[in-house]
């Protein structure tokens, strides 16, 4: 499983103030903090637009660079926040762009970007911001999308399909759609990867961690092999390690049982 | 979701004795406690078997009745032991018969019982006990099965499909194809029921429960409407009503909801 921790967001109040004033020591702690807990990626979102996003975003990889050596996800809609954070960025594993989706516009700007890179990217299968396309639009749009990026000389396995889960609060059948989509995805699919925000699940609704873990546990099923998330959330991470043995993903169940004596499923 | 409460099973050291010494009390109580924590069936296995099983059944049975109007699951491989609980029932609800498998000599002498009855039945995805056919197989065995039980006017409401899956510790394939396999009976037989015996995926294992919950939000996504499990596990059955709200089946998430307002989501 690949983790991209979700937790330096400028959208969170006390992270948006310490973008703003500069926090080196804050953002640092949030980054070293994920790493230890398991991320993967440490997830960039500076929670602003405009001029002041590359900036920032800027800023946020080069604190985050000097507290872990785990590489970042660049989280902006905007090609120069990406282009700048991507300058800025001297670590040795390439950097997640997210994310694209099926606008031609975003994509001329930021698919040069990824070439030049060697970055990965997230494609989220939506033609535009708040769409909620039918399930089959869904996968259609995935795979449209893979097939240009790709067609750009990407590889495969730097492509993480998003399927882009509507809350269960706005859809009762977004989920088990999301699920099934994923499940196509990754029989037409085998080499990429399959990503999601996970906490949009449970947008709305009462005891979110419950229904995001128990979500989490499904669509690992299904095909999911990445996921955007808390990885200091212990009972996400050991739901995410039992689910990955019963998906049939851990040979011998050896790392379920080397996660256990480590003290890491009590 | 439709509950077995499991834990009224003589192969357990202290309801054995309980069996054994005619404690009354002790089972009653049993049988109390899992109704209210949402038991549907009480769940009667004897763990003895031979002349004292169908005795012991038919006392468990008089027993759990006067304890909660909740029906019994009688839990045997033994037809005649069987009848005697269903002689020994005074209940409104009738019983569920757990379980019949594609075997001529047993499934003869338990159909018309069934019949009789009035009784649901669990049919098991096996030709024989300790068999581990492919999943290919395990299908086939279902709808086979299903057929000859809906071919003596048993409604397939009253059938609970059991894909019999094994444990992770002995095929780590085993749970991601039970869950393959559950999708394609729920497509095959939508109107009858899908049961698991819950606890067997995780035998052999560390982290029992965790393995447990994590594959019943599987289960359920794959189609799973029925298990037999702990209703006092407290985290699973928390498990249960998030996995439910997220494979579309509880709609505008109304007994969610509901379950959070009573706290039993904390």
């Amino acid at each position: 499983m690949i983790i991209v921790g979700e937790l330096i967001n400028g959208t969170r109040a006390r992270v948006g103030a310490a973008i703003e004033s500069r926090d080196a020591e804050f953002i640092s702690e949030l980054a070293r903090r994920q790493a230890e807990a398991g991320a993967d990626y440490i997830d960039c979102n500076s929670g602003r637009v405009g001029e002041a996003e590359a900036d920032d975003l800027a800023w946020l990889v080069g604190t985050v660079q000097t507290a872990t050596d785990r590489p970042v996800s660049l989280d902006s809609a905007d090609p120069r926040a990406i282009a700048a954070g991507l300058a800025a960025w001297q670590g040795q594993a390439p950097p997640l762009i997210n994310s694209v989706m099926a606008d031609d516009r975003r994509l001329e700007a930021v698919l040069p970007l990824v070439v030049e890179s060697g970055a990965s990217v997230i494609a989220l299968a939506l033609d535009q911001a708040g769409a909620d396309p039918s399930p089959e639009r869904r996968v259609a749009l995935a795979l449209e999308l893979v097939e240009r990026i790709t067609g750009m000389g990407i590889g495969c396995e730097r492509v993480f399909v998003d399927p882009a889960v509507a809350p269960l609060s706005t859809r009762v059948e977004a989920p088990s759609q999301a699920c099934a989509a994923m499940a196509l995805i990754r029989r037409e699919l085998p080499d990429c990867h399959i990503i999601c925000g996970l906490s949009n699940v449970s947008h709305g609704l009462p005891g979110r961690r419950l229904l995001n873990r128990t979500f989490l546990a499904q669509a690992i099923m299904s095909g999911l092999d990445a996921a955007i998330l808390d990885p200091q959330d212990r009972e996400l991470m050991r739901t995410i390690h039992a689910a990955e043995a019963l998906a049939g993903r851990d040979e011998w169940c050896l790392r379920y049982i080397q996660k256990h004596r480590a003290g890491l499923l009590d």
